[in-house]
């Protein structure tokens, strides 16, 4: 095998363990918990197929890969639950190191793009990054809402907790910020989000 | 929420499904069985990375979500091993059912276009869906060579029996059909595969 093609199959093979970064959303059904490579395969279908209510028009094909390579650096980094100020202190460093570690088993040119896609969603600036990020938003809130809000229930957590972190699904989507605005708004009168 | 958006966070729901759909595929590492969202997942982003293999040249879009749809039919009809020649006599029937139920969640446009995709790649014609299927058959061939064979160990599969179901790689890449062919050679010498 060339040294170009063994470096994609290595990568191929490193990605594999994103299988077993396990997040707090549980599967629908109340069933285990969800994990890293399960929830970006979900984002990229949910984005082809919501893709009309992104508030921009998006390049469909970048917001996929986008959603498909996420999480890649949590293989190092582990997964931060969105409700864990002291995790999400040490958040950036630990997905940087692990960003550059990953990354650079790809040949050049294919570490530069992949480094790319990564950054441009984490800054969120671009009409594709928005609607990604409102998938990595809605995806895991339609599980939870499924399952009557318990990840929310198990962790204590309040409604401003909740509407801080779907602020980001607006820029990307105001008609699917406005479902999750009514699913907050239900869970909170069912008891499973604290009001304050 | 509206009907249209109704049946498109139904069908978002209804797929989560796939997650619990395990296939005879073990993680690299010697882990878990894998599950058809995770192969989904993974052959996405392979396609991606690999575009330059493909014999011809391929829109990726639609590589993309063909990979990561291709077996959500399996919801039903659970997974059929690619050396069950029982399970492959009544795949079609069963997968056929499957589609038409779980397509019809979606509105009408969106049944339509996701079931020409999954056609599409079930015919294998189009430069598109030749490549999803050299990756439907080159990403387990990864993991199950990491593990040394053992998935086929296993199973007492044969040489012939992994041949035929890798010939559907070569349409696709005439390279990763080289790579395909040295590790099943490198298989049988170590004795992971039989040799007839």
């Amino acid at each position: 095998m060339d040294e170009r093609l063994r470096r994609q199959v290595e990568f191929a093979l490193e990605i594999d363990k994103e299988k077993n970064v396990f997040r707090q959303t549980h599967l629908s059904g109340h069933g285990r918990n969800e994990n890293d490579a399960e929830h970006a395969w979900h984002m990229a279908i949910m984005a082809y197929l919501l893709k009309e209510y992104a508030n921009e028009p998006v390049d469909i094909s970048r917001v996929m890969i986008m959603c498909l390579i996420h999480d890649i650096v949590e293989i190092d980094a582990g997964d931060t639950y969105a409700y864990d100020p002291a995790g999400k202190a040490t958040q950036k460093a630990r997905e940087k190191a692990a960003k550059e570690r990953i990354f650079s088993i790809l040949p050049d040119d294919q570490k530069i793009d992949l480094t790319a896609i990564f950054d441009e969603f984490e800054e969120g600036k671009t009409p594709e990054a928005k609607f990604a990020k409102a998938m990595d938003n809605f995806q895991p809130l339609l599980l939870n809402n499924s399952n009557g809000g318990s990840d929310w229930k198990e962790h204590g957590v309040s409604a401003a907790q909740v509407y801080g972190r779907q602020s980001t699904t607006k820029p990307g989507s105001e008609k699917l910020y406005e479902v999750t605005d009514k699913i907050i708004r239900a869970n909170v009168a069912k008891g499973s989000l604290r009001e304050s």
